[in-house]
């Protein structure tokens, strides 16, 4: 059986482009006893593949060069030498950018097509939304009657972020990069009110809309959106540090009103969801409920084919028109 | 009885000029029952201070334009219409800036100075102390083999928390203004490593003292010192952010690698020591012990006159060439 996959051929400085990636085709080994062949159906493209593109070692190592990159994917088994994963089984693995691999039948994760549809296990149900669970409440700590800002808000784990944030009794603002991105905010997820930040001073917009100033930031962007943050969070505000987009690929400046944490007692907490590993099947639980009672919504933009996923990728990091998780079809569960 | 008292005239534009402040002499009214008159002995300066200098509502009122500034003073009851407070007693009042005033008998504490020397009680056992307390312990969190880096680290606040951190069992970094500064840090109070902020690169002298990392920054400086440490933090390292003296008087960038926080699981935490006045007991009663063993040492530089008041908060906010806590003397027990 053979498999293309995306290779990182050079490390990017600033904006990636296509010329650092090159989808290689290659034959897969032979199944081994106790083995099975996956066969990917969605990859995952996520902010956080940037970091890895760089050589410093973060939180996870690098990608390395002329080497597939990994990711998120959810696929089927397409051959097994292993009694416990038969053919058919539905499973999400960290093996992304390719479309078929052999792994050792204990490394997949099952999931359940029953409870939700494949894809969201990248979304809703994947990395992003546990990201957003774990941000809402184990850092942010959003209680009753708070205000919560979250930037980024119609990706895919500000989608969810606003939305668990309400369902605790919090009032919600997000911002987000178009005005169709804002009416979903408002009309689709039940954010309390949105924001275009290409509208207009991002400062000026969430004092607008946060007259009573804010409790909780949910921080996706970083930059002049953590600055406005800082500006208009309450005495004991908190900031739930999940990522800086605006500076993965261009240097920004750092927010000239970070005194303010001293006087307003804020407290900002970097994470990763990756260390909460062990609350993934409560997550999975209890957000594939609120998914199956319909008190959590959410969408994916589906771009078809592995030849699209760089660019797909890079759109991405644009902040692109998509609603919602972005993923890449590879092959329909009927190949 | 006639006081002589600091006015604000102005509140100042960037760095403040003596021109800002008048020394205004005036008539005390009469003691009342239950009042006394009290005789300040040392005022406190401190860089919290040039806060309430501005208009903008911190975590206390500004000072008032054309009224005296208030802080920390320790004095004598000098007239008393209470019997629950004597003649002679030593106290603390928030009502410096002034040589004497008339206050109901129930607002002075009464301090110890069997236990420690009067003007400690503006410093080692004073609001700087508990701060430096506060900071290590409730914020910082520091742990036995932590890395602890500590900026104006001769300083009122830090040349405490670098030795609290010590007993601890951290091994402790400081930075300071002068050789002189650095030497009193590892020679007097026991710092293991020290560097002068002005004789280079704050990064790479704080990387050349932690080979190991950083793991809770106690930060009173703010600016390229907050840039440095988060470039030096370790993974799940803490930062105390307790002030921010290089941005008081002129706009400072904020650090261009605040992005670090993600990744490395940081936490920033902004405190102010009167959210935790409930424990200022327990403070005194354990600080002033590790004084009687001698396991804590601390230094005061004491500026005679409360017309040199100004000034020496001026050259405080400067840096100046002081070491440990600047007290001013208004006038002596015996006067």
């Amino acid at each position: 059986m053979r498999s293309r996959e995306w290779h990182l051929l050079r490390r990017p400085q600033g904006w990636p482009t296509p010329a650092d990636f090159a989808l290689v085709d290659r034959e897969l080994p032979p199944v081994q006893a106790g083995e099975v062949v996956v066969r990917n159906l969605y990859l995952s493209v996520d902010p956080y593949m940037r970091g890895r593109m760089n050589a410093a070692r973060s939180y996870a190592p690098p990608y390395e060069l002329g080497q597939v990159m990994y990711g998120e994917a959810v696929g089927r088994v397409a051959e097994s030498a292993d009694d416990r994963l038969p053919v058919g089984a539905w499973v999400r693995t960290r093996r992304a950018w390719r479309e078929a691999f052999v792994c050792p039948a204990g490394e997949p994760e099952l999931i359940d097509v029953e409870l939700a549809p494949p894809a969201s296990y990248l979304g809703v149900l994947g990395m992003p939304g546990m990201t957003a669970w774990v941000g809402v409440h184990d850092i942010g700590e959003v209680r009753p009657g708070e205000t919560v800002f979250v930037s980024a808000a119609s990706g895919a784990v500000g989608s969810l972020a606003g939305q668990l944030a309400r369902l605790v009794g919090c009032r919600v603002i997000g911002s987000a990069g178009s005005a169709e991105k804002v009416r979903y905010l408002t009309e689709d997820l039940g954010y309390d009110a949105a924001f275009d930040y290409h509208a207009g001073d991002i400062t000026g917009q969430l004092q607008a809309a946060a007259p009573e100033g804010v409790d909780v930031y949910f921080d996706n962007v970083g930059g002049e959106h953590l600055r406005a943050a800082l500006a208009c969070l309450n005495v004991r505000g908190r900031v739930a540090a999940c990522g800086s987009i605006s500076s993965y690929n261009e240097p920004q400046p750092g927010p000239d009103n970070l005194a303010v944490v001293v006087g307003k007692r804020i407290r900002i907490q970097g994470f990763i969801v990756w260390d909460h590993a062990d609350r993934l099947p409560l997550f999975t639980r209890y957000v594939g409920g609120l998914l199956q009672t319909g008190q959590v919504r959410y969408r994916e933009t589906v771009v078809d084919g592995i030849e699209q996923a760089v660019q797909a990728f890079l759109d991405l990091l644009r902040g692109g028109t998509h609603l919602g998780k972005l993923v890449v079809r590879v092959s329909s569960p009927d190949d």
